[in-house]
């Protein structure tokens, strides 16, 4: 039942320890580099086309008053993740935030007073160690689904998706290659669906089959291991991955997350990000092809339209398409979302609009 | 690729439209006697151990100003359900708002102008039809994940779900046996657990395969599909259910609504509640028993005191045990989560908490 572990992991978490044990030794102060994760160290790699963290590094040390109790905190940190590398288990940022609190000897005082502490200290690891949180082993929950012609190893089990009914393939938070082994993949293509009512569709209608593709889904903004098996699909298996999301600015939005990476985590896009990725719909164009009737449509609100606007400004939204993609959303006032296709028949989807699109390669890139 | 239809329910709505053209005919009002959906026709039936509806009805007609439109409405959604039975397919509450949505002849005026209008008509539908939701084929999210030894039959396909890794089987919303067949079950009991992060543990760690359970979390409030397969465990396979939540009155309440369904959904108690299903914890006394310090609990908030308190007035709630439970969480003032006992050790769960709850048979009715 043990893990294979990734001595890599575990030797840069032991260097960790080395810097503060060989500063001791010396009498000195111990410090860590640490890349600064801020918005001013993000940059859009028009090359590459996904979103990464430039080369501001900060010295974190301990004999420094403001310094002293976060010095202490990270270490502790690097402490649980050692545990849980030489274990060869996985637990979530909550738990890491249990094991590392207790008191400090002798005081009232905590070594952590909440999770708001030890989240940031374990995204510091990440980008310090050049580790991905999964690599530390940190979960996040299963919150993703998959069914089509693909067969995967996980914990010594051959799972093959194209034989679990409609229920599908529970996708773990962590599916590194030692966790989770692609073993055959015979799809075409991906399909990743926004929301998990129109996967159910999908998968009811065992679009899959006829289509030959993997659908997966992550019941909302894709968790880290949906775009982490969707990368790897592509990566690994070449497949093109197409995004099915609705038609607001929060769909944009989560196409443009898994296509180049998002802000916030800018060092995970090397690892997550699908720059090949392409938008498949919902298409502010696509209710009148469709013919939808504007009454299934929803009125964008105020923060619908700041949000389109920021949106146009994104440098990974500057092509000619995709400006025109939000501004006609902008000029209709409206937004659809994905079951509004049903207003035309329960199977719509699964029988017209995805053929369709399909057949016309009607995407966005 | 077609289901089994439940001749049943499609005969029951055919009905429905029965009373239509029969009052049509004879130039009648069509009238449909509706149980009624509120508090006051809701009790706790101390034999069953489950909360249910009373008998009151109330007549809804199309020659009422009040009701002519409420009337075409549960028409149109009925309409929709029969498409749904004859076609086999299933579908979301808001696919359905949107199938029924459109504007009427000849007016500016929407036959629904919101999701708001059409879900309480498919709950007076279930009610008045005495079909659950399920049955009129109407899904909710796939929100839940088993792993463990049990066997079902899915759309043609064996699902083991004892050789699904740790990503393990996503529970379709819908595990009516039309769905969803249990072809074998092991398992001595099942253990249903509130969060995701604590399933992962016991996957990981195949606590199932040592203790012989089936272990089913919904990663929050179980979804139905959750509840339904856990009832059907226990109902077909007499597999004694157990039910790990937090400590604090949201766990409690958890817990209560797997037990003895809840007072909003009182129709579908008869089907989803567990009578038998017990609370193995986290008990406000397992803190200091299993030795949690009192800084990884966290202070009752106002909300959490007044709901505990209302908890305490519930029937349900009213065995001495249940007493002392709740009123020893409002005297110690703390609650705590199932991702404190980390703080003892990443396996703390695995390898001490849960093995001598079931070893001292530590639980509360």
């Amino acid at each position: 039942m043990t893990m294979a572990r990734p001595s890599g992991v575990e030797r840069k978490l032991e260097g960790l320890a080395d810097v503060v044990i060989r500063a001791a030794e010396r009498g000195k102060d111990p410090a860590i580099a640490i890349p600064v994760r801020s918005l001013s160290n993000v940059k859009f790699n028009e090359k590459r086309r996904i979103i990464e963290m430039g080369s501001k590094k900060q010295a974190r040390t301990f004999f420094n008053m403001g310094m002293a109790k976060k010095f202490m905190q990270t270490i502790l940190v690097g402490d649980a993740l050692s545990e849980l590398q030489r274990a060869g288990l996985t637990t979530s940022l909550r738990e890491i935030y249990y094991r590392t609190k207790h008191s400090i000897g002798g005081s009232h005082e905590n070594t952590f007073d909440g999770q708001n502490e030890s989240d940031p200290l374990i995204e510091d690891l990440e980008v310090t160690l050049e580790a991905l949180r999964e690599e530390l082993h940190v979960r996040a929950e299963n919150a993703g689904t998959v069914t089509g012609p693909l067969v995967v190893v996980d914990d010594g089990d051959v799972v093959d998706c194209a034989k679990l009914g409609k229920g599908g393939y529970s996708v773990p938070s962590i599916v590194e290659p030692e966790y989770v082994r692609i073993k055959k993949c015979t799809a075409d293509f991906v399909l990743l669906v926004e929301k998990g009512t129109q996967w159910n569709r999908l998968a009811e209608d065992r679009f899959w089959r006829k289509y030959n593709c993997v659908l997966l889904t992550g019941n909302g903004q894709p968790p880290r291991g949906v775009r982490r098996l969707a990368r790897r699909l592509n990566d690994e298996m070449k497949l093109p991955v197409y995004v099915l999301v609705d038609n607001d600015p929060w769909g944009y939005y989560i196409y443009s997350v898994v296509k180049q990476g998002s802000i916030n985590l800018a060092f995970e896009s090397q690892r997550m990000a699908i720059p090949d990725a392409k938008f498949i719909g919902l298409s502010s164009r696509d209710p009148e092809r469709y013919g939808l009737p504007r009454n299934v449509g929803i009125k964008l609100n105020d923060k619908d339209i700041s949000r389109a606007k920021e949106l146009l400004n994104y440098r990974w939204f500057q092509k000619k398409e995709w400006q025109k993609e939000i501004r006609y959303m902008l000029s209709i006032g409206l937004k659809f979302e994905l079951d509004a296709l049903a207003n035309k028949d329960f199977q719509y989807l699964t029988k017209q609009y995805l053929p369709r699109k399909l057949r016309d390669k009607d995407w966005l890139d």
